[in-house]
């Protein structure tokens, strides 16, 4: 069935009427991005929301010349560029496939019809809450934690990211160079 | 007329129709609150959506048996403990009132009825988008800025936070102690 995995990621927030399943169907396009292809660069407008339904994504800025990463997203999980897409605006960040990545999209157009589906308008609310939450937790940690701590929190709680995300960009999303993050794996694959 | 500065504030985002607002004004209470009290502590379940009239908040969680500051709300805004609220869990957040201030509340049983309204349901997504928008600037900040740089941003594009926040609360919020605050700010005094 198309975009099955987006519909059982929508079920977990909330309940879907065969209805309005239909409706969002009718309006998914899929796309394929090739590891190091962009979803969307700096100054573009997000014009779709998306559902990432294979791969890795990392999102990232430009500062200084060189993109600095904010987060990652790994599949399955629905993203956009949030204030370029909801205010028509071009974005300050880019959106970058770290590996193979099979996305759907929704156009602004389709998305904005689509809240007239109560299902469509709380999954959404809930998905943004979510996310929110994530980028607290991030937020706290890189204004609370040493760069080591948090590094040793990514293994405990995200070592599906410790594997698959170059170690430049691991360094980045921890405010650190790839050498001292170097430094930071040694000392702890010595200690007991 | 009974907390018009709220619709005013929620018909910056959204048509709001007579009606509708007429439905929401009957679901506020107002809540005064002194300085130094908390709207909600760790660990208690935060029951409300509010609306800030008057005063200064900080959300700050606990570490190392201190708060360290997560963001400033000044008024006139929105707020919730996010997580807390939609999901009916602890917070793991605080939020004290760094001035006397003045909310108006809804409870989660109350703002999940007002979702029938099409107003209130785009209100509340626009506003979650608007706070995730704010948060990921904070984030951007916290991971790829010096605290000087970050001071220097805060007094150009947030000078009420500086003159009404104490120090020590923007140390935490900048993530230094508030001995390195004061010499980042003896420094940028007696620049020309």
């Amino acid at each position: 069935m198309k975009a099955g995995s987006f519909r059982k990621f929508i079920e977990n927030y909330v309940f879907l009427p065969e209805h309005d399943w239909t409706e969002i169907a009718k309006c998914l396009d899929s796309q394929y991005i090739k590891k190091g292809d962009f979803v969307l660069k700096e100054g573009q407008i997000c014009n779709h929301v998306y559902f990432l339904e294979e791969g890795l994504l990392r999102f990232a800025i430009l500062k200084h010349g060189e993109y600095a990463t904010k987060f990652f997203t790994v599949a399955p999980y629905a993203f956009t560029s949030q204030y370029s897409f909801a205010n028509r605006l071009p974005s300050r960040e880019s959106i970058e496939a770290l590996e193979p990545s099979i996305l759907w999209k929704i156009s602004y157009e389709q998305s904005e019809a689509l809240f007239k589906l109560e299902s469509w308008s709380t999954f959404v609310r809930k998905l943004i809450q979510e996310v929110q939450f994530f980028t607290e937790l991030i937020l706290e940690e890189a204004q609370n934690e040493t760069a080591e701590k948090r590094y040793l929190k990514l293994l405990e709680y995200r070592p599906e990211l410790v594997q698959r995300v170059p170690l430049k960009h691991l360094a980045s999303y921890l405010g650190v160079t790839p050498q001292s993050l170097s430094r930071i794996r040694t000392k702890i694959q010595k200690q007991p």
